[in-house]
């Protein structure tokens, strides 16, 4: 299970919560660390506060947006502390854990943590499935990013101990990527329908794809809508 | 339950560990911090690690010996990563936070924390009613002090709330009436669209239906998919 899981850490100002970062994952047995557009990196300060997991830093990989981060993931989950106008599903750390435990065998799951300063942006946020929030003082909830990734991290472990139950599922799921061009077709389509209109609110498109994070189409699924989009186009040139 | 708890530091070296502890604990609503015998504090270091948190630094007591920091507590647990030659009865950190809410009514609580590079020593085990091991990776459990101040923590408060429904619905979910009125105007749809034939498989409105019962969408989605479908059927009448 914990193999399944990447921590990506999105515009970390700070070296050295990266390297907290990879110690925090380390010890809870997780390895796989992507960054995404990090300030400083590699650096030394990194290197000092990963102590003995400057192996995880080693193999840390970096991209240049976070859409080669997750392409290949069928499950994304953001760490966000505020809640936004157009609320998202929300787990909490345990709950995480026992979802992730559930979806093991088969998915490719990330963990996204947002900037020391700001956390995700809201287009960050609105790539994910589900939002994860830790639960804090409410007078003040700002936890260090290693620390989040270690309390994050140790749901992992604790729930790693018990047995993955087996889902089944008749199709895969669909990856990020397969998604991300299905939202695009729709969007186009859309726009043909006059539907959605550059005067009409942006809210739309986040609406429906809200819908369809939570729904997690497999890839039988976004076939069809496919199929009738394509239907619908070629009924509009008729 | 958390006015109860005191975190103790022991023999800490680096003054940013002790900062870097008041902050993961009072993003948790931690505030009873206890340091014996620190070997730099205070510290500009502490006091920068410690962020938003430097309230619950001052207020820190600071103790010559870990006698008189315990002396008026009903119950010590310490935090220990290795087994000692001599067992002492173990929790988790969640039987610990079971165990701390059960008795926080009527108790004074010590957790205690040893020093970075070698934990707490034998006598200081010793003194402890409870040790506390923190699940790791056998490979590399090496925590960072603040990191296993901040799991700590987290599960105290999780103990220490009972979490409101984590899930945020903006509008209320569509009823079945309204679901089988929307999967009838989508079928309508599909066969005007010649994308559902009668001679083709009957599984397309099942996978369909199967979706959107998964997806469960609220009223304000089905309103989007309705408009979405009224709109198809206006293009196609151009």
């Amino acid at each position: 299970m914990l193999n399944r899981v990447r921590i990506i850490l999105i515009g970390t100002s700070h070296p050295g919560n990266i390297g907290a970062a990879a110690r925090a994952m380390k010890t809870m047995g997780l390895a796989q660390l992507h960054l995404v557009a990090p300030e400083l990196y590699p650096h030394e300060k990194a290197t000092e506060m990963a102590a003995s997991a400057t192996d995880v830093l080693e193999k840390a990989v970096v991209h240049k947006d976070l859409s080669s981060a997750i392409a290949d993931c069928t499950l994304v989950i953001g760490a966000s502390a505020r809640t936004r106008k157009i609320p998202w599903p929300m787990l909490t750390p345990r709950e995480m854990a026992e979802k992730i435990q559930a979806e093991a065998s088969t998915a490719t799951i990330a963990i996204l943590f947002g900037r020391e300063q700001s956390g995700l942006t809201n287009d960050e946020l609105q790539r994910c499935h589900w939002h994860l929030n830790i639960p804090a003082n409410p007078d003040y909830s700002s936890l260090n990013l290693a620390a989040a990734v270690q309390v994050i991290a140790y749901e992992l472990r604790v729930a790693s101990v018990n047995l993955p139950p087996s889902t089944v599922e008749d199709y895969p799921l669909a990856t990020v990527a397969e998604m991300e061009s299905f939202l695009l077709h729709l969007e186009t389509t859309l726009i043909m329908l006059n539907f959605l209109r550059a005067d009409a609110p942006r809210k739309l498109m986040t609406r429906l794809r809200r819908f369809f994070a939570r729904a997690r189409p497999d890839v039988m699924e976004i076939n069809i809508f496919r199929g009738i989009l394509t239907a619908i186009h070629d009924g509009m040139q008729k």
